[in-house]
């Protein structure tokens, strides 16, 4: 990639900082009670609006939204047409949350994390450290009830939750310095956001939060020591590798973040039963395509960095094992002072015990343990 | 699970054994050329058969086919309905292949390794023993470059495949004989399809076919030592656990087992383009689903057998690795005499080695080796 494609690049990563309409927006639909028996009027159409908290076409993310916008278009005729918007074009990425909630947009993409401040408990339907895989929180949230308590939590703020993608493993950080020990941590500046980013405070490590376009810099000039950003394919292009010694994983903090595709519930109740499930199913698309892109391009990507002869290495279980009973932790403060987080994890973690053994038997690993 | 129940459920299990239509059948299309234009005619409607290779009903494999219909028909107002049909229903479950290939019937639900009396390739689109995970299946088929060939293989037979669900890792099987090392296969007589049972026979077994109605009664009267069947689900659902000592895991001969929707290609071109959106969305859909639901299912019904005092064992590596090289050598034995098995498994095989390295890296495995 030519510098000046990676300068784009990483100006296009600079996220929810552009300045955005922030005022009231006059939704577009056309008509306010479409006709909801089974005896649908083809002839009514909608124009919504998507706002986004990925910096406009970004890989994967914005892409994939852009492709629901496409197919929800094409299933629907044309009478169900989404205008998507990167971060910042409308409104800062941060305010996603609230335009939707008010009905000011009828939908976004982001991941329950950004919106902790408001509702603790999102954090568990993003990311939890140490916690389950893609495919285990897609069970946990589609098939084995996760669902109906994210609606549950979004429902005072008159949103409907779903999981919108994935991205699957990611990476555990760029790092100019080793990481042999849990020592290694202390003083260590990293951008790190969410419960990941307490974690690291917890061990002796500052956790930072910097806009993904300054990064680069920011690496490059000292100002923090690490970064962890999403996995190869991002990465790469970010050009990390050039300013960072090491490449870490595994991403321990983020081993499979749900994206969400969230719904002003009144504009969902407004269009009609197909349009509904066109919408509903283009999402369960995007899921499965997010998911599978993030997995067919790291793969890519990392090869690349291989060939290049980037240093990637693994953290040791001697690293590993404090993080984990740090993560313990810093969950238990969240859970122990904010009812709703201590009922969806704990929802969560049952879901996990019967995962974690399943997982492990479907391997042939220690099985043995479960014999009689 | 009662006894009564069991039976039914086993009954249900027999797998193309009914007699049924094998006449042509009149499509139901109303219409023969729709516009395809954007200007979409919403007063067309279609009335599709999907004829399945599952028992009637069976648990996620023919209930999902029945939540595809139902999709469907939302999605597009009641434009399209599907009529899902069991196997031996309309026609035995494998005829589906001809019937959908010749137009007497517009999709089916099977998997691959079904028709690979007609096209041997096909078994690479369904299941590869000690192959790769679920994910990678789908990552493989929908984001890197499988799905193209699985088109073209199909073509001569004017079919078109898509992925359409996945059973996940399956079990290993129930044996009535302990496998220590691989000696301990010399003689025994196994259930088992495809692939995996050429290897069984290449390590001196005996893998026979029977349907699943008869396996309980078989397993029981020691007609045959041990049986393939599904996972934890379904398994349990058959009984197995109570007429069988042991059940071994991984499913070596089935990692991550791909379901396959087939349409005909006319039957599809015929289709205005928003019900081919449509159509693809819900198979998407039923894709992501199906595994969740397996994944979820498996989980719970695992930790009944536990419960229940089930004596679960892994395969020692010491039974897998010889395993591992009669499969290499049946795979060779095929691609040497097949060019199209060529083509799709070293396609496979090209995306299966960046992939192993990406799954080994973002889980922290051995990391150290990519190290310069």
């Amino acid at each position: 990639m030519s510098e000046q494609n990676r300068r784009k690049f990483i100006k296009a990563g600079s996220l929810a900082l552009a300045a955005g309409v922030t005022g009231a927006f006059a939704s577009c639909t056309t008509e306010k009670s479409p006709i909801e028996t089974p005896n649908i009027n083809f002839n009514n159409n909608y124009q919504w609006k998507m706002v986004t908290t990925w910096p406009p076409n970004f890989p994967v993310l914005g892409q994939g939204c852009k492709l629901l916008a496409k197919w929800v278009e094409q299933m629907s005729g044309g009478r169900l047409k989404i205008e998507v918007y990167g971060g910042g074009e409308l409104i800062p990425s941060l305010e996603c949350f609230d335009a939707v909630s008010h009905g000011a947009v009828e939908m976004m993409s982001g991941s329950g994390y950004y919106w902790a401040g408001k509702i603790p408990a999102a954090t568990f339907f993003s990311s939890i450290p140490f916690g389950v895989s893609a495919q285990q929180m897609n069970t946990w949230i589609l098939n084995a009830g996760g669902q109906k308590l994210w609606e549950e939590i979004y429902a005072p703020f008159n949103l409907i939750p779903l999981p919108g993608g994935n991205t699957g493993q990611q990476a555990g950080g760029w790092y100019n310095k080793e990481i042999n020990t849990i020592e290694d941590y202390k003083g260590l500046k990293i951008r790190m956001p969410g419960i990941g980013g307490k974690v690291i405070n917890k061990v002796g490590g500052t956790s930072v939060l910097v806009a993904g376009g300054e990064l680069f810099t920011n690496l490059e000039r000292g100002v923090i020591d690490a970064t962890e950003w999403i996995g190869p394919y991002h990465d790469y292009k970010m050009g990390f590798h050039r300013v960072a010694k090491h490449y870490y994983f595994p991403g321990w903090h983020e081993p499979g973040t749900v994206l969400e595709m969230a719904m002003n519930k009144d504009k969902y109740n407004e269009l009609p039963k197909d349009l509904q499930e066109i919408l509903y199913a283009a999402i369960m698309r995007l899921n499965q395509w997010m998911l599978l892109e993030f997995d067919a391009q790291n793969a890519i990507y990392l090869q690349k960095m291989i060939d290049e002869g980037v240093d990637i290495r693994a953290f040791s279980p001697e690293v590993l094992a404090p993080l984990r009973q740090a993560s313990k932790e810093v969950i238990t403060e969240m859970i122990d002072t904010d009812s709703q987080s201590k009922k969806v994890y704990e929802h969560f973690q049952a879901y996990r015990k019967k995962a974690e053994v399943w997982s492990k038997v479907s391997e042939g690993k220690g099985a043995s343990s479960f014999k009689v």
